[in-house]
């Protein structure tokens, strides 16, 4: 089975596409651009929300859900926003048998409906900060889609808070941008670089944007994560005011914030191997498979009953017996690595007799006998042991592929082989703009941890005060 | 605060409303027919959410996610279906600032994209069965909507299950209104009714379908939950064939089962009072609020000193302590109150001295002086009496508004008056219309636990050989 995968050094876009469609994470849909998350992928999507909205919600956050439909008149309000979003729009003209009198979108990303709602909820200081977060689907009609990495519909979570302050905002967005690089490091196992985009590269209506860039195994980044801070744009835009403490009507200052399924594409890419997927263990939706080995009705009573006994008191979600008559033990090995399921017991009627079992290590592949007694805390050690391995490991690519260059011929056939580059830029957007046509590469981010350091533009020659990450990106 | 609310006496409809509204449950939304579910009813369906996903998943259940849209065509193609939901649907003829080439309905519910999806993915008996469930937003294009009872878009959870035979599918079907069933008197403290619709009522394209049927206060019915064994009708539309053990190639069987946000409407009109919101405390987003009651600083030092020492190692969405400095104590007593809060813990000076708290329970009104020591037992003992108390008193009202009637002109009058009636039906569909036309009422559902009785139709006067449950219904 794992032949039918495509190498990583053959196509690595092949590759991600088998992958995905073997590991039984999605597969297409007879809508274009759409997906169907299948329930191995949407087991990961799960594990992403329990844990993410639990970062949320200790962070004071709580979750509420606005309309799918926008009137179009209301995406026209802020005139960045809509010139940013109109194109990508789907539109409903008819509903219930007739022609709509305004045309609806179907949401791209919630802001002007959040915004048009807060104005109902907010008169004064006291109603703010508002700290909501939404989990939802949305659209944006892209020509070139990918499974998981940019689809027509997908899922995602956004947040839309509502300050008295500019520094409230400010803090608000940055504390988000470190929430997500938290949890892609402790979750999907996946090294970050936190960041803030440039002008050219910032959300549609936002002041600036935050964001976490991951390195995926070709070397090209991956936007896992934005946070933007919004100023009062969109409470201009939509009339939303509140007294202050001093009596002043004021604007409201906002920000918003959100991940997609995206992520599940970047923990594929990070992770995945030629043999298939690899899900880091805390969010794997399935951390443990037994596979049972028998060869005779005697034999397959003792071992299943044995596993059954060691695990009769373990809760579910946590492992599965793959008692399956019809498949052998090596069909079921290949199975479940392609699934991508952190540890295989095996457990053979000599096992038994030595009251041990064997188990193998998706990432690695080491084959460890372990003793029955205490089998289930053994267990964890090793999926605590495989998720910080997998956040070495991909952590240690990241710094090694990392790169600082001065160079522009230098760095324009060394980006053609995937990597960051930590290079000087002016701030200009003209040469933002020649680097992206000449080399296909962008700049990713101007990282919070960049030192000061004097340099000269890679591309014009100016000054520059510090170096900022570039990169070909998904 | 409270008289804000108006009477359930006066006017049942409004007071509906007055509760949704001001218990922050749920807003109007600038998209007719739309709704924004606010924090505190949005807290309610995470708890519905995670709750019922418990049962599906014992059941064997595992969750996946299917598109938005549906293209129009594939709605045509199960004859029944696309009659009953056609003139619902939305439909998205736009996208990208280019017309479609088929305009996409955006799903009224997902049999038909899920049935397209199945036929790649199950060829032999071995692929048997699929138990996937999808939590997921549809919209159906209402004229008259009512906040959380009927929105245009709302938001559900709809199982599709395929199956080898018509046996394990009815099967299927049966179990899960028995899971709604428990759901609804374990969780929303809700009796139910469960049974089977007649053919008229049911779903569009089923061979059958099942209820569950509850009485809110005003003696109205609420479907609030169907399972529909669906047969081979979606299998022929989208021809899904499978290979037997018998190497015969059949048509595959099917059910389909949802449950929506309507729920959190029957709770609120199943035991709202004419103070507000009730929140039964398996589901309320905050099952405990403190209220500490202080005049001087020093005061406020102790009572909310006392209060966070004793909740110290509470974990959170359990307990809030209310320290606005802005607010007074009744206002703070009838904030909550409104918003459905179970338990109201005041904490006093006085109380500080004494050693002990003093509860409110939302339902009865009554405050019952309690220990400090050992607190978070009692309240969590006084939680599981409230739980059940609002169980039984329903479950009153239920069975005291349950009439046993043969006689035509006393229904028409009685009916008027709300209530269930347990009526003799021939089974003919004309009975079924005139009794529409002329009472408002309809045939709820046949009961799964209607014993054989002989009698005669209570409008044609021909032979029955059971009772129907008959009633007005939301």
């Amino acid at each position: 089975m794992a032949k039918e995968i495509t190498k990583r050094s053959e196509d690595y876009a092949q590759w991600y596409i088998d992958v995905v469609l073997k590991g039984d994470m999605a597969d297409y849909s007879p809508v274009k651009g759409c997906m169907v998350i299948k329930p191995n992928g949407y087991g990961v999507w799960e594990n992403i929300q329990r844990n993410l909205d639990r970062l949320f919600k200790e962070t004071g956050h709580v979750n509420a859900y606005f309309p799918l439909f926008i009137p179009e008149s209301f995406l026209k309000k802020e005139a960045e926003h809509v010139e940013g979003f109109a194109p990508e729009c789907a539109v409903v003209t008819h509903a219930g048998g007739k022609p709509l009198e305004e045309p609806l979108v179907i949401r791209p990303t919630s802001e002007t409906i959040i915004w048009s709602t807060y104005k109902n909820w907010i008169n004064s200081y006291r109603d703010l900060p508002i700290l909501i977060n939404q989990w939802a689907n949305v659209c944006r009609w892209e020509m070139r889609t990918r499974l998981f990495l940019r689809t027509t519909e997908f899922l995602w979570q956004e947040g839309h808070t509502a300050h008295a302050t500019h520094e409230e905002a400010e803090e608000e967005t940055f504390k988000m941008v470190n929430v997500y690089k938290r949890f892609a490091e402790e979750f999907l196992a996946m090294p970050v670089i936190a960041g803030k985009k440039t002008d050219h590269e910032k959300f549609a209506g936002a002041l600036h944007t935050y964001c976490i860039e991951a390195m995926m195994q070709d070397g090209k980044a991956l936007q896992s994560g934005t946070s933007h801070h919004l100023g009062q744009n969109f409470a201009k835009a939509f009339d939303v005011k509140f007294q202050d403490r001093d009596k002043e009507l004021k604007y409201v200052y906002a920000s918003s914030w959100g991940v997609s399924t995206r992520l599940i594409g970047g923990m594929v890419m990070c992770h995945g191997d030629d043999n298939g997927l690899v899900i880091p263990p805390k969010l794997a939706p399935l951390p443990v498979v037994f596979v049972p080995i028998w060869r005779s009705d005697e034999e397959r009573d003792l071992v299943l009953g044995r596993a059954r006994e060691l695990t009769c008191d373990w809760d579910l979600p946590f492992f599965k017996i793959d008692d399956r008559d019809q498949y052998k033990p090596g069909f079921k090995f290949n199975y479940w690595e392609i699934r991508g399921v952190p540890l295989r017991v095996e457990i053979g009627p000599r096992d038994c007799h030595n009251r041990q079992v064997v188990v193998a290590r998706r990432d690695t592949g080491t084959k460890t006998p372990v003793p029955m007694e205490g089998l289930r805390a053994t267990l964890e050690r090793m999926l605590d042991e495989m998720q910080r391995a997998l956040f070495a490991a991909a952590n240690e690519r990241l710094e090694c592929r990392t790169f600082t260059l001065d160079d522009y011929d230098e760095y324009r056939s060394a980006v053609e082989e995937g990597g960051f580059f930590r290079i000087h830029w002016c701030g200009n957007e003209d040469c933002e703009k020649r680097l992206h046509v000449e080399t296909k590469s962008t700049i990713r981010c101007i990282p919070f941890d960049a030192a000061e350091e004097s340099g000269k533009c890679l591309l014009c020659g100016r000054p520059s005060t510090r170096r900022v990450i570039a990169a070909q990106a998904y």
